[in-house]
């Protein structure tokens, strides 16, 4: 069986030996805590949207997150553009669809995507999942209205259908390809009450996409990471203000030892 | 005579019950940490600027915050869209008109604004809200350079033109209507030492909007939860850095007790 | 011999008693950490962007600081705009070239800044300051790949050509001008962990510059005050995440005392 915590540690220390730049086109309410977070692990993030260099970006760069939390028209034209350009090359692809299934503009943007630029890996919460394979699924805003057991069926269509990885989050995470599930059980009930910890999720996938030995693999380390960080985060916090410095030092700070001891990985 | 401490409690009570979806075109200076004072309250924020997605959006939202902080030829249209469906699905607006007074572009803004979307409330300092009134009022940059007693008649003025609530923060917060003046002294000086202190008591006071008995409620209710988490958070900082943390956190943990205890609200 | 400690405090004590207007046209990344360090160390910052207002803005603002970080088209125009008028005004500029070298839309966009609005000051990475004389230099992202000794020979060419004071900044910061180097040994190696410290040093730069005698001056103190307040907030925290906010912090508690006493200038 697979040991996923020795495994993501190991990705872990590849990101701290290489620093592979990570390309975001993300949205404005995380720019700063995504970089951050990226930067606390050991890889070099960048945030590049202008039409005019996104593509040179991407020919720098070891992973391309394309986030949709704060679209306009010319950003959606970079995503498609970065998104091309990095299957030309091979730069993994991870798309977080933020609120897709709220507003129309959202859903047809990651249908655009998944056909013109299709992922490596997308991240979602489970509304979000479901609005992209269930016509009349709705999202709270940008907060999931469903159960992540709820999604895996569309997560499996989603993965069938576009040939990716799908992790979906939530109290438990799920990850998710066209013949495998596992389950992370690691995290804390504070990463709802803080802004970005799913877009900050989705980075870390880029940078765990950028070392790992498949996809799979990424999508699963980074949640694990990301899950274990919040819970040593929220183990020194009052709530989830202190909580975010937090997570960022436990990004910094984290051992072999502590990912083994804490990582709650379910392969079936 | 109007107990507001007991009132603003019930209000938060019912922030965390229904979790309302905020709606916000702000700027990018403080998105980040309003949708962070928003989550800790217990609300759920929502960033949202396309025009393409905006009225869509205020479809789902309880309460839209516009604030012109970092304007630019787009924004403007879409605040105008969304306040414009706002008003017609009669969702509650509140707009902060940040640095009003300083250039005409923003003056001009608000004033589009209070014709074309009349909010329900207006939230700014001193010298934005004289700005709406007085021609020639200056503002320096975000900053205000005038006492909040100053701006009283402005506020009235506005409040009878526009049939809105102002809301005038400083060192003592001023809740105007047509026939109401009340007054918030809670808060603390390092407020001023952070950036979007302003936009994050608007951010709230939206919160507020979406569950209050009326909009003065509302806007009283948010200055001073806003205040009272200040102060506590002020006892827990050496200094405005640690202090948005424990901002954050003061709103997670605030109860009924820490309200009724703190509140200094002055019904005349 | 320049006591750069002493003058650096003078400085400082400037900023507190008159609280300049900084006018930044800055990435969305670093909006919010550089408003706190200016808040914090006692200036006022503004944010504004748009064509419409950049102009006006410029004319209330002692220092203009001028961020690519995350560049587009309209952001462009909007630089070249406010710094034309920032010219025209007398007032200094800081142009921080993020990312330059790295594709060619940030090399030339600082190269029209340099043409058309000649910066008082130019403050960057190696990687960035010998992008702008080298023609095949090349950056990682926004990260830099050339130790700051290796710059120096680029920052006078520089310095010479366009008649502003250039700011390397890196383990040892070195400012240049046309017939000066002074080294300034202060900071920490979690800087470089921790999303736009770059750009808050170039903030920084912008309020000293607002109140120094002389741009070379300006430059210096704002790298000694930065680097010391890094090693405060170092000294108080576990890692990156942490780091922030005590950062704030001892930029607002900084005393005469401790910058004597902290300071490392190298006057040759």
């Amino acid at each position: 069986m697979t040991d996923h915590a020795k495994l993501a540690w190991a990705d872990v220390a590849r990101i701290r030996a290489a620093a592979p730049l990570v390309h975001n086109i993300t949205n404005y309410v995380v720019m700063n805590p995504t970089a951050n977070a990226l930067l606390a692990l050991g890889a070099s993030p960048v945030m590049a949207h202008a039409l005019e260099e996104v593509e040179e970006m991407v020919g720098l760069a070891s992973a391309l997150v394309i986030n949709i939390g704060t679209l306009s028209g010319p950003w959606v034209e970079a995503m498609i553009r970065a998104g091309r350009e990095a299957k030309r090359r091979g730069v993994p692809i991870v798309i977080d669809p933020v609120g897709s299934g709220a507003t129309r503009l959202r859903t047809t943007t990651v249908e655009r995507l998944l056909a013109e630029a299709p992922p490596t890996i997308v991240r979602g919460n489970a509304s979000e999942i479901r609005s992209l394979v269930i016509a009349d699924a709705a999202t709270k805003g940008v907060d999931s209205t469903h159960a992540v057991e709820d999604a895996i069926a569309s997560a499996r269509t989603l993965a069938e259908r576009h040939g990716c990885v799908v992790s979906v989050s939530g109290e438990t995470d799920v990850v998710v390809s066209k013949d495998a599930v596992v389950r992370v059980r690691n995290g804390h009930p504070w990463m709802a009450r803080v802004t970005g910890m799913g877009c900050t999720a989705s980075a870390l996938t880029g940078a765990f996409a950028a070392v790992s030995a498949t996809p799979f693999d990424a999508a699963v380390h980074a949640m694990v990471v990301m899950g274990i960080a919040g819970e040593l985060a929220a183990e020194r916090s009052r709530g989830p203000g202190g909580f975010q410095a937090e997570l960022l030092d436990a990004l910094f700070l984290l051992d072999e030892a502590t990912v083994v001891k804490h990582a709650r990985v379910e392969v079936p």
